[in-house]
């Protein structure tokens, strides 16, 4: 490709809106072009990675058995409404009419869909397992699309989905997919992190992420350094600091005027955090409920909104608050009976704690469960912090941020059970088919890839997923010696399998000709000068070397396949 | 791939849905699934054979010198009301809002965010000529879909736009395109007829359709037999028979009971068709329109909309006729004032027409323009039809039906002027980028592929396109001899770079798995026998040979090839 007739324009300075590194030199490089919020065109460069991508993946997913196939995007609503997804989903699923006034989602995800192509061609166990997968454009009304690709609107995604006669298949099934993942992250040269996750929307029973650790990530990973624990930080587990469990003293009513958060009250009375306990209210589906947990301690929300069962949860407004007759500030369950009530096990660890009188500017001392306040729900639903102990080896744990690549979960028989997906087992009895799902955002691993492998001067391309293998500078085209000799090269690199970007401008300088060659980051720079060509020579530096090295003409094809060849 | 795995049951009849060929052949051989009207999945076997049509497209669309990018199915609907095609796709655009109220398209079609790209990335006459495409799934909200992957809701386009700096420019990308598209279509055995079409709703000057010939096909394609003029018939232009014009009578009221129909009325006063003139009412944009044409006419409605620049265009109700006044079956625009009026040149063929007197029973002899009735707008709106002559060669016209499968169409400067994408010419002047666009249906490809290519066992796959080349039949999987020969040679043809289905089912008869090689149609089957065996051979036959051949086990990688390679 020559580059004068690229459609893509090179950026000199960082885009105002660019918040991480992969969204900056995405933009600046010329890869993606945003056409509304969270929605974007890829441009001939990112294109071609993209494609590199996919096919990676395919051959990842074709080794390890599965079938490619295309399921649509437009579907009907009522499919989703018998899995109760339609609700579960809620605004992040595009919904439209057709012109006949029929509800149509735009798929974020297709196990309803692919349960029902499984059930109209699988009867036995003989049929089973099967691993279905396609790449395909999916669409999640993001609320708040950020980072260049991460979060994005319409995204490309591989997404594959397994059938198995039983628990154990699943587990195969999983095992493969997982080893899938790995390779094909190694093979974009993403490190990852593979970390027990919720599942979400998605339903359910185990499940985990890839996650890239990059300090932009917007998921927070906590990590055991000795025993290699990881789970993502809505769903780890961990155990927190215990607290002694005092002789229960008499309730006593204390005046704490303008003591309205924890770390103030604590310092006004003279106690740690830990010997607190914490009210906090949520509206879950728009019920107010009213949450203890002792004062050191976070909610996790995912571990609540699966605790409640609900399909939308968030702190509840001032005015839902006040309208339950709740006194924000200094509120406890003590005497609470119009509200659900729910707490979390640490409530019994430790005692006589302050607690809130339900009156403003006044606490209790001593506040002791369940003597003197009841919960309708005790759950964990403790956010496992950064210097928590491991679950399993007690070693402190840590956290750190991370953006998810990849997600897999076991399914079971939920939704092969709800849309009668059933097989005859070696018995001749029927039995729900066992299903797992697992999903790569394609375009988010091109940011992933760029996030891990950038510069200063601009994008690292691992030599797999990039655009072309060289970047071909020709300095002073004008000259007929340097023109004839830089096209020819390009041809016999083309000739002989590498793929080639062409700086053939006339009008651009060798400065910036060298800094776009930094910034768009393919693997190789050879340049072509008249200065090299009266040494029969051209000047080839791999991207993250320092040191250029001079290569005769008739051996630049031999060159540059060895540097492309992986170490 | 093994047939014990494959994810497809092929049905021993015909789907009763199925109206062509290809519809109920890609039901039965298992190649798709309904999800929705208009909406498919398309399983394992017919997603590779998409695949290899997309590559096919890929490569001519490379060689051409175009560029590969990716834009975006959802697009702000502000985008569509700046070029005014919100209004002009009307109900065939899927359209949403998205969380926060916003409106979005789901896009039929890619000119405006394409035009918005060039425009960031084009400046001067050096950057251009310019062309990008896209595989791309496309939605419209097609009023009937039918035929399978015919006329569908959701489909994989490709779609491409030229970019030039002028007329001369544009002309050679137009051709370039349309050379690559006869290579597709030649590539994939479907022979088309490249016609003059009209433009719709995309716009511009120029425009070819190209369609495979078939009698279940929606278009009608006229074409003259002498000098190869082809157009569709909604484009079409060809002479009717002139009618000599007669010295002017006066005109002369006649009682006509009972005659309602153009027919029955030239019965009863024994006049040609040809010596009428027939009055059409239909409603623009809701306004009702009265058309008058010489009544061995019809009218071409996609003429007429033209000619009337409006979105909607259709037959007007008999209350809007009755609410306007007019009287159906006896009205003629003599002394018609109140309703907008559009007459055919044809009225001015012939003379001393017979016309409706605009009240029951009633019509006048002797009707002449302009002396008896006026118009606002005469303007060629007559449908071309079988007989009429060549306006080329005067050669008698006839009439195919036939299935588009690509649409080329020069769009000129109206997207670039209404969205300002300019660009420097060679004098430092700002011009408008002249632009072209160009369609193929990559999934419709497949339907006119089968369409074109089978026989009453099943599909005749061509093999380029085919999703595998060989379908590998063992007979009596039970005996270890079979099994064992069955496998190795599956895995020498894979070795050999050939694409096997194996047919390993153990449940089936020798019978099913014939009908089903020859149902799904691969170019070449190969079958495992203790028969074949006992003389160390296999039988190979292709297709649409009607005899086996016996091939030595180890001769087969080799014959195979010998058979697949193109002739």
């Amino acid at each position: 490709m020559r580059i004068s007739r690229l459609v893509t324009r090179t950026l000199r300075d960082d885009p105002p809106e660019a918040e991480t590194a992969s969204h900056r030199l995405m933009l600046r490089a010329g890869l993606i072009q945003q056409v509304a919020a969270g929605i974007y065109a890829y441009l001939p460069l990112a294109w071609r990675s993209l494609r590199k991508v996919e096919q990676i993946v395919r051959e990842e997913m074709d080794a390890a058995g599965s079938q490619e196939l295309r399921m649509p995007a437009l579907q009907p609503m009522e499919l989703w409404e018998q899995t109760g997804r339609a609700a579960a989903f809620g605004d992040n699923m595009f919904s439209l009419e057709d012109r006949r006034g029929r509800p149509l989602a735009l798929a974020p995800t297709h196990e309803e869909v692919v349960t029902n192509i499984v059930k109209g061609n699988v009867q036995s166990y003989r049929d089973l397992p099967v691993i279905l997968y396609q790449m395909q454009t999916k669409f999640r009304d993001e609320p708040r699309p950020r980072a260049g690709l991460v979060r994005v609107r319409e995204f490309t995604m591989k997404d594959a989905y397994s059938f198995d006669a039983g628990d154990a298949g699943l587990d195969a099934s999983y095992q493969a997919m997982a080893q899938a993942y790995r390779n094909v992250f190694r093979r974009c040269s993403i490190p990852v992190v593979m970390a027990e996750a919720d599942s979400g929307a998605i339903g359910g029973k185990d499940s985990h992420e890839f996650l890239l650790p990059t300090d932009t990530g917007e998921d927070t990973v906590i990590t055991c350094p000795s025993c290699g624990y990881a789970a993502n930080a809505e769903k780890a587990s961990g155990v927190y600091p215990d607290q002694p469990i005092p002789e229960p003293l008499p309730l006593e009513e204390v005046s704490t005027p303008g003591m309205k958060t924890i770390a103030s009250l604590c310092e006004f009375l003279g106690v740690d955090e830990a010997q607190t306990l914490k009210a906090v209210f949520y509206a879950a589906d728009g019920e107010v409920v009213f949450v203890t947990i002792r004062g050191d301690l976070d909610v996790n929300e995912i571990k609540l909104k699966n605790a409640l069962h609900c399909n939308e949860l968030r702190l509840a407004e001032d005015e839902e608050i006040a309208s339950a007759g709740l006194v924000a500030g200094s509120a406890s369950a003590i005497g609470i009976t119009n509200v659900r009530r729910v707490a979390d096990p640490s409530i019994s660890s430790g005692g006589n704690f302050v607690v809130g009188a339900n009156k403003n500017d006044t606490h209790y001392r001593n506040a002791n469960y369940p003597r003197d306040f009841v919960a309708d729900l005790v759950t964990d639903i403790a956010l496992t912090k950064p210097g928590h102990l491991c679950a399993q080896c007690s070693t402190p744990l840590t956290a750190t941020r991370g953006v998810e690549v990849g997600h897999i979960f076991k399914l079971g028989t939920f939704f092969s059970e709800t849309l009668g997906a059933y097989f005859l087992d070696s018995e001749g009895e029927q039995q729900p088919i066992t299903m797992g799902c697992y999903g790569i955002g394609v375009s988010r691993i091109l940011a992933a890839a760029i996030e891990q492998n950038h510069d200063d001067r601009g994008i690292i391309f691992p030599a797999p997923i990039a655009p072309y293998d060289v970047h071909l500078v020709a300095l002073n085209m004008a000259d007929e010696a340097v023109a004839e000799a830089a096209v020819d090269l390009y041809d016999r690199l083309w000739a002989a399998g590498i793929e080639v970007l062409f700086d053939d401008r006339t009008d651009a300088a060798a400065g910036v000709k060298f800094n776009d060659a930094d910034l768009i980051g393919l693997p190789v720079r050879l340049v072509v000068s008249p200065r090299n060509l009266r040494q029969s020579a051209v000047e080839m530096r791999g991207r993250t070397s320092e040191e250029a090295e001079m290569v005769a003409v008739d051996d630049v094809v031999e060159a540059v396949r060895g540097t492309l060849q992986p170490a």
